[in-house]
């Protein structure tokens, strides 16, 4: 079917994969965004593109940091007076306006829009919210949040960092009190936000209250100054989102008002009586929110490397298969399929997953608004595992794609080195992922005990495949067609056997005399598979439910293939720990034939591969790559990009005329 | 045992690790480095330390590139000037220097050191050797090797830079007639060489000779200016090794004397008689020199990340196993073990192969003296494997260290982001990852045959395991003492099972009517599987040796402990993919027991982590890591590293008083 996506003065190789697409690229597009989302992103491609004052003036990966957020600063400046251009409130349109014009690697406002503006919704009582929103709205203030210490990150508990009640003057102290207890990490905290929110220890009276958010101004809103008792910097380059002026925080004593600690749950009087909050777990609502939202993002990026390998790997003509005719496509070897397709399935299965989170997500919302909290833990558990997976997957996928590139995929021009510093700090920041695994763990060892107990009303959306019973032998075979359903099913023993192992683990730990604590810790690393298994079972349920519902013939043909490829090769992967458990679910024969499956699967998928990648609907200018262009004209453009390089200002650089140069001249005057 | 480790002043958590040495370090370290090299290395360290001329400024991760470029001319010409005062000429003496002085991100004369000068000291005859080599090495002159094209990289076959001969004037006409045909990659090429050793097509009296190299003038020798029908220029910025000016050349018709063409085995006489070279296949020797090196770079590489991680994971205290007892060092976690000790295990591992293999080319070089060939074959596959596994393994090693230590493994300070992009180019240059490892398969494929039709005179020394009878179970169980011959056994097993079966597949295959090349690249998945099983067991086989020989009762039984982490956690891995093969050799139940092993071996090692790094002999200078310092004072020193953060020049940025600044006060002045 003809693309859109070819226009005159393509690459001929990339023309040609396109007119092998089997559907309709836009019906899939369609799929992924929404259809009414995929117009308003064409309109807001369309305004970026006809604004100059959107763009960069050159390649920002060849500028200093300094420059970098400079640069940022102006585009950021530029992007809020078109905001209302885009004439849209919707997340997902604002956001797409983001990235195209800031791309990967943070701006100014980065903390500001995703904690000091959400947080100043969710988390201030009436009064604070009429003073606050408006102006951090407006943009008359920038802020942050700073909760992270330089010797203190998962475990929140153990801040260091406190505000104590002065009820004579109605005030708070907030105070750092050692080196550890520095803020560090924060983004945008260092040179950019004017204000931010501090999680101090609270005391009042003596009694410590633990960690609660405080408004900190942090610099003059004229002169941008520092305040007195502020001592704040940036924190230095780092793997990656170094247009971010991640910061440092010490605060030595410094006095706020008494209506700066945020107070919609807890609160402290003028008199410094302390008031609990009703509901102490509320706070999690938000933690699954950003935890969501990041799975949507990973996704992105993989699929955005994705693109930038597979279009390449058709514009790349490498060695012969038949010797005499003529260099292929790289694509057309099995090795650089089975590097590229997998992450490509992955991609979409992460994107489902993600869409469907934040489904969950909304039911969780519209249960609170009515007391109903019962959704909370299981998404909890749910979303930190999601988190945890798919940030890992992605960024050993987008090194995949990188490499699969060659030395090309090594060179910034490919944009892949900078995606991959942005994406695999995902696996740290908003949770270490082991430490998530582990949080899902917990919960999974809850359930695991219900299940023996046979408490069927624990059994809820996410974890019922625990309390039923299941086949022992699959009934996978290569004489009968492939049905997504007893992979499925597969997935489930997989993560029924490491769950219910490990907690019997733990059981006969604390019957040799082990704590719980120790137990556990003992247990970890098998702890942490358990929660992946049951994660990697939720991604591949979505998938296939998506792909089920799919109307469009030729979109639902290519997407089982892609949902084949997913669930064999995944399967697979995960099949290798069964050995392990002395398990007869799956025979050698079955998992070989699995094998067989992801290979066939490859070579069905190849001639939709690049359409695949369209689909995505990833503008050039969102993707930031040489290889990657949608015209495939890489190598003239890759020339070019060269030129811009500040070592090539001069013929000659300072480097010899300072230091090489003289050192040559003296070696070839010695005799 | 105390060690010398241990100062005044140290981080006491450091220091009680250090105690807790049940072994002599430097006992370890003469292991690793060899008595004498090891005093070599203590001399050399502090002529470095006590010669400020050797020294950076500031940390060069602050430094734009056209500064780092220019701070690292300064120094290369430095170190120039203080070579003599090391007193040696040994490799590994010098090599230690320039580690010391110039770090991982490349310098002015790294191609200059690893390809000119070994090029000129090879491929020359005598009349050129005289003439160009001792320019080389007084530094004269600076070279560098192209051979990569924009378009054209592992199949050499295919460049397109031509070099026709001109009877007439006795001169070659170097040229590059399309984009693709612009060399592209090679490192200093950019703005430093002033001379290149060229990869042109060699074309005489119509007949193409493929592949041959020619001494080509760059720039002029006095101006530094690029000669007339040079286009040349930097590259760009990388994932890594942005000190280096990795470059672009575009030659127009360049004219160079008969005499230039590189002419130890082909020669082209003056009217234009081409002569072909004795030996076809010398040319390996030196690509099997360059990747046995890169094996023991890259293990040092992991064991810098190792050093790193580990140090940092007894400073850095989180959370509490047992309540109310107080945060932990974060390597008391089983999580925390079971990401770092492995690594550490692999670091020894790929150590003592990366020193094997350079006795084996040893070997070689001795037979080649003597018109030997027969190890050539086996050692380039050899080679090709275990540079395509190590720098993998490496890479993801190093990754895991830096994830080990959670938001500050993210920050430069750490180094290892920037260590990271410097070891994972292995994957890619000197030969992609995967081409290597169909390289290896290939030979591996012609040993299957022959060991199927029992031609025993085949079986060589990495190989004879083919050829052997084996159990069909393994006789691993818990209840006698766990012996590394059983293990190193199972490694056979595997390597066997994978290399036998997909031999089958592909006879299989042709025998369906595909071509033998088709039949390749429908196994190719499963022969790179083949390939890496062979060098893993290479690997095992190495260490478990190496381990045996150790006359040093405390130092073998830790090493004896590394070793079993090594082989256990190894096999774990690889026997997964033996239930795809349906094999009895293992039972579920000896995986598992397996897999107990790895756990216990962890907690023997426990005591001995920090001694086990510091063994590695990694000076503070060469680590360049806040995080991984000697002495454990992590979080002052971060503190005072942020401070040179170039953003923090200004207290308010130009970001806000050019943008960011009015943005805000307008925003404040509406109504």
């Amino acid at each position: 079917m003809a693309s859109q996506y070819i226009v005159e003065g393509d690459n001929p190789d990339l023309s040609q994969e396109r007119r092998k697409a089997t559907f309709r690229v836009d019906s899939l597009s369609e799929l992924l965004y929404g259809v009414e989302h995929l117009k308003s992103r064409r309109m807001i491609a369309k305004l970026v593109d006809t604004t100059p004052e959107l763009h960069d003036t050159f390649p920002t990966t060849f500028m200093s940091r300094e420059e970098k957020v400079e640069n940022a600063a102006r585009k950021i400046v530029a992007l809020m007076k078109y905001l209302p251009s885009i004439n849209s409130f919707k997340f997902e349109d604002i956001f797409y306006y983001q990235s195209l014009v800031m791309h990967v690697d943070g701006h100014p406002l980065s903390l500001h829009g995703v904690m000091f503006v959400p947080l100043l919704m969710q988390q201030t009582d009436e009064e604070q919210r009429q003073k606050w929103l408006p102006r951090a709205i407006k943009g008359e203030i920038i802020g942050t949040y700073a909760q992270t210490e330089l010797g203190h990150g998962t475990n929140v508990r153990q801040l260091e960092t406190t505000a104590t009640y002065d009820a004579d003057n109605e005030q708070f102290i907030v105070n750092s009190p050692t080196v550890t207890s520095t803020k560090w990490w924060p983004g945008n905290l260092g040179k950019v936000s004017n204000y931010a929110i501090v999680v101090a220890q609270l005391y009042v009276k003596g009694n410590c209250y633990g960690p609660h958010q405080f408004i900190v101004q942090l610099r003059d809103e004229n002169t941008h100054l520092p305040l007195p008792g502020i001592t704040i910097g940036d924190i230095g380059p780092k793997f990656g989102i170094n247009t971010n002026d991640n910061g440092f925080l010490r605060l030595n004593n410094v006095r706020i008002p008494r209506k700066q600690m945020l107070m919609r749950y807890s609160k402290v009087t003028q008199n410094g009586q302390y008031i609990r909050p009703i509901h102490e777990k509320l706070g999690y609502g938000g933690m699954v929110f950003v935890r969501s939202v990041m799975v949507s993002q990973q996704a992105l990026f993989l699929a955005i490397a994705c693109t930038v390998g597979i279009r390449y790997s058709c514009v790349r003509r490498q060695g012969e298969i038949t010797p005499g005719s003529g260099e292929v496509k790289v694509l057309e070897y099995q090795t650089q399929q089975y590097r590229l397709f997998p992450q490509l399935a992955r991609a979409y299965a992460c994107w489902f997953a993600g869409k469907r989170i934040m489904t969950l997500y909304a039911e969780l919302l519209d249960g609170l608004n009515e007391n109903k909290t019962d959704l909370l833990p299981q998404l909890h558990a749910l979303s930190s595992g999601l988190k945890a997976v798919v940030t890992h997957q992605v960024a050993l996928g987008i090194e995949q794609c990188r490499m699969a590139c060659g030395g090309h995929g090594y060179s910034n021009a490919s944009a892949l080195p900078e995606l991959y510093g942005t994406a695999v700090g995902g696996c740290t920041y908003e949770g270490d992922n082991i430490v998530l695994l582990l949080q899902t763990a917990r919960f999974l060892m809850k359930m695991a005990k219900m299940a023996i107990a046979m408490n069927m009303q624990s059994a809820s959306v996410t974890t019922k495949y625990l309390f039923r019973d299941r086949p022992t032998k699959s009934s996978i075979n290569q004489y009968s067609a492939l049905d997504h359903s007893v992979l499925i099913e597969a997935f489930e023993h997989i993560a029924c056997r490491l769950i219910f192992t490990v907690y019997n683990r733990i059981e006969n730990l604390k019957k040799c005399g082990r704590t719980r604590e120790e137990a556990c810790n003992e247990c970890s690393v098998d702890l942490c598979k358990a929660s992946r298994a049951h994660t990697r079972l939720f991604i591949a349920q979505t998938l296939s439910n998506t792909i089920a519902e799919i109307t469009d013939r030729n979109v639902a043909a290519v997407m089982n293939d892609v949902a084949t490829l997913y669930l064999a090769h995944e399967l697979v992967e995960c099949a290798a720990g069964l050995l392990e458990l002395s398990d007869d679910y799956f025979s050698g024969q079955q998992v070989a034939y699995l094998r067989s499956v992801v290979y066939k699967a490859m070579n069905t998928i190849r001639p939709n591969a690049v359409p695949l990648v369209d689909a995505f609907d990833i503008n050039d200018r969102e993707m930031n790559s040489v290889l990657g262009r949608r015209d495939g004209n890489v190598y003239e453009n890759l020339l070019q990009w060269a030129q811009l390089s500040p070592l090539n200002k001069t013929d000659v650089i300072t480097a010899y005329i300072k230091h090489l140069g003289p050192y040559m001249k003296q070696e070839r005057s010695k005799i």
